[in-house]
């Protein structure tokens, strides 16, 4: 008899349910919904930095995708049973902090609250605590500056604390109404296995580890005295956060009865721990050691792990180095790039190159006929900035080789070789640390997609690069969670990696370097990499007056050949 | 009784004849006629760099547009008699040279040479001369470099002796038939005159000086010796060449009687010695001490006039420094951008940006609505290589500052304020040489058309942009010089200056600095001369980190304003 798990996989403007087999990793039923408050989700303001989202979005979703992904798996399995399915995983959004009362319960669920939006959740992509992040990475510069070693430097406005002192500094009867504060990774696991009040909610470390300077290390959250040195209020948020975080091998309760009923599910079954989409989604995707995995849609995360018991530096410019953040026993190392499909996606809809058809399909037509180096082009990728290697969002875009003749496509393929200059600076970093990139698995919108890009990254790094079997690996790292909380005696697995083994996988298609090609992004990625330099480092010091002359020089050696 | 004189202006395309009263400046006839051969005017083959042109086309031209002029302005004024012509100037594009027989006559109007590539007029942008024109410049650089000193550094692939010698190597039984060559601006007054035998034809010293390397302070052109040294064939043509270049005050002979036939205009008048477009172009634009006058179109070429009698130092990066060049009694300097409403052409042309609707009309209007900085974007106008200061055609194009949300409009209005910036780069240099730029007159098709543009270089330059009054200024200096050579006896001008005062003016609308606008601009271009200086100059050695984020405080100052 076939056993399954159940992925949950809450997103910024929706959330799905993937009902998976637990020996294969059969994706036999999904359905996906989205959320009911706000413009597609997400509730807006006058202040174009706030985004917030109502929880009881997240409630409504469990029930209304699990519900239907059962019955499309009934659909897809004649013999598939609800009560064969052994545990749930989630994933969410983050740092997306929910104000709570003292039995952890969302104080936007109350009436006085209902409309406020102080009292919702602050999703991620919240950008109204510019000035708190600045405070506290001011304070840990000078006092904690190891805190910062394993965030890339800086805290940042999309962060736990930050969000959490801006409610203070901006909505004093919310932030006076709420007796802690929790991330919804750990809310959701808690509010389907009860267990939301805040002496028994489980933490996970990914959110913990990430977003609010979580760290065995030093006991956990960061230490009362800093926290109230920056604002008392700050100190009495320490004391009510959970001593401990867990990975994701965690369980964080049994789903109640009463989410057994609006589900349909057995009750009892075990939730684990959740973690982050990207997290999870390395997790789907067969993270391991030496094994890259890329998240690639409007922006991308590139997920490495190492085990505990290797020395690792602290690699300056990743975004986060968590223990256990990604799999159990192995250090996560989240670096990413701020922009990726969303830099491909400003040209074709803002500046709608090519008159009438400048889609993206056209674009990449043009674009795949056209020999590496032949534009004499060179672009940063930094449109919205650059979060690995340079943590700077005051970065902006740059193109370089422009003549009279310059084409859209020609602007197009320059703007994705960008994005893979990018990425190989990652890789690079990675190195240079002594963490070796030996395999580099794709998932998401575009690794799925867009088979020009692949090439490039291929060509431009000179890695194959693979693509996840899945199309869902978010969800699927949730159900993998699920397969080991459940546990092997229930048909589950012992280890993330046994769950790993079974339930992931390649496509068979992979995109493996051009020689040529390679030869040619070799001779430029020095160029892109002075660029880089001069514009994005205080240290650089030299000159550029050879950078349009070699790429015209590479110019003339692609048109001639 | 009015008198009139007549400008003859030969373009790339087409030949143009002005009737101008010469009491008011008055244009009261005019009419254009399209050269017969080749792709309008230009004969071309599969070499892309070759641009030849039919000298039958310039007597066709000469004769079909002086008939149409002289019906049209005996329909603007009735009482209007071609005999009350005093006289004819010429102006040409050039270096276009002309290989001829010992009677001066093209060899291309034999019938041996009629179809015959290398027989025909060498246009001006004509660049199949690359590698004799290094061999020139390599010459010069180690045996005379005085030479160079007066011509930005560099002999061009478009200049005289480049082309001549790559004839001579690529084609010498034309070469070989040439008894010697002549400048198409040379060669229109002397077919007019009947003084085309070597012996009789005076040559233009804005030809001579420009591209031949001709200055009375070395004899005239340069030395047989050194021409030797490269190749012996061009000691030959030395001796050949004439003795002395005139300015456009001296009359280069009388229209013959056979010309006064097939033109309906009285035998006997005086035919003025020519110069090219720019020079008489600024001629007819009012140019004086202290005026400096730019032809704005595809590219853009500025004109200043120095009088003799005072000191002038080798300006670097000048295109050109040569006595009575433009003026009788004043040194003639080119400045000029190889590229201004060409970069604009590419934007719309080639990017077609902004879906169905990236037309000029819509980019300026919506480009004119956007506060100067507010885009946070800064470009270079270099798609086309940089002219002055830097004369180095192996550089490119640059934008940086793009976000995620760049608009169209922002990037046109980026481009223009680019051709701004390089516009006060020359001002710049002109004044750090001591050549004071007290007024600048524009001229030329984006002069005439653009108020946005006028407006943006005013508020770059923090100057008044004025407009010439008439929009045929290169034929209007034509028919000033023809004024000047009938002389005053005949109803003409003393001097060229008295011609100007009576023929030229400006247009009532003046463009003039808005003070807010020019104190962002004072902002911007410090970045855009570190970018130029970085990219374009081996000397400059710095940092641009600060670029991107001064970029984002000017556009967030602007903003907010």
């Amino acid at each position: 008899m076939s056993k399954y798990t159940i992925g949950l996989d809450y997103g910024t403007n929706s959330v799905r349910a993937l009902v998976v087999d637990v020996a294969t990793g059969r994706e036999i039923g999904t359905a996906e919904w989205t959320y009911a408050h706000g413009d597609a989700g997400v509730m807006l303001s006058d202040d174009p930095h706030l985004a917030r989202q109502h929880p009881a979005d997240y409630l409504t979703g469990a029930e209304t995708t699990i519900r239907a992904a059962l019955r499309r798996a009934r659909r897809t399995r004649k013999r598939f049973k609800a009560d064969e399915v052994i545990g749930i995983g989630v994933d969410t959004t983050g740092s997306t902090p929910i104000p709570v009362d003292a039995d952890g319960r969302p104080l936007a669920l109350q009436k006085r609250f209902s409309r406020k939006l102080a009292a919702m959740a602050w999703l991620w992509k919240d950008h109204t605590a510019v000035a708190e992040a600045e405070d506290i990475t001011r304070a840990a510069a000078t006092k904690r500056p190891q805190y910062l070693a394993k965030c890339g430097g800086t805290y940042s406005s999309e962060w736990f604390f930050a969000k959490v002192l801006h409610c203070k500094r901006t909505a004093q009867e919310v932030f006076d109404a709420a007796y802690t504060w929790v991330e919804l990774c750990d809310w959701v696991p808690a509010a389907l296995t009860g267990t939301e009040a805040p002496g028994e909610l489980t933490a996970g470390v990914c959110a913990a580890g990430h977003k609010a300077m979580y760290n065995d290390a030093w006991g956990g959250y960061p230490d009362r005295r800093f926290l109230a040195a920056i604002d008392p209020a700050l100190g009495t948020l320490r004391d009510r956060l959970p001593a401990k975080a867990h990975p994701v091998n965690t369980p964080a309760g049994r789903l109640t009865e009463a989410w057994a009923k609006r589900t349909g599910l057995p009750a009892g079954i075990p939730v684990a721990t959740a973690a982050f989409d990207a997290h999870l989604g390395a997790v789907g995707a067969g993270i391991a050691t030496g094994t890259m995995v890329k998240i690639m849609g409007t922006s991308c995360c590139d997920m490495m792990t190492v085990p505990l018991r290797r020395d690792l530096a602290d690699i300056p410019g990743l975004c986060g180095i968590v223990p256990e953040s990604v799999l159990p026993g192995c250090y996560g190392l989240e670096a990413g790039q701020s922009a990726v499909g969303d830099i491909y996606n400003w040209f074709v809809n803002y500046i709608r190159p090519g008159g009438k058809d400048g889609s993206h399909e056209t674009l990449t037509r043009d674009a795949s006929k056209l020999t590496p180096g032949a534009s004499g082009l060179l672009a940063l990728d930094w449109n919205n900035g650059n979060r690995t290697i340079l943590v700077d969002q005051r970065l902006t875009g740059l193109l370089v080789g422009q003549t009279l003749y310059t084409t859209p496509a020609e602007i197009y393929r320059t703007l994705i070789e960008a994005t893979a200059f990018g990425a190989l600076t990652i890789i690079n970093r990675f190195e240079e640390y002594g963490v070796k990139v030996r395999q580099i698995v794709n998932c998401g919108g575009i690794a799925e997609k867009n088979p020009l890009v692949m090439q490039i990254y291929a060509d431009v790094t000179g890695r194959p690069m693979k693509i996840s079997r899945s199309a869902q690996t978010c969800a699927l790292g949730a159900a993998i969670a699920a397969a080991v909380v459940a546990g092997k005696r229930a048909g589950g697995h012992g280890t993330v990696r046994q769950a790993q083994k079974a339930m992931t996988g390649l496509k068979r298609k992979v995109f493996r370097p051009d020689p040529s090609a390679r030869k040619t992004y070799k001779r430029l990625y020095p160029l892109y990499r002075r660029l880089h330099d001069a514009f994005g480092t205080p240290e650089w010091n030299g000159n550029l007056h050879d950078v349009m002359k070699e790429l015209i020089a590479i110019r003339d050696a692609a048109r001639r050949a």
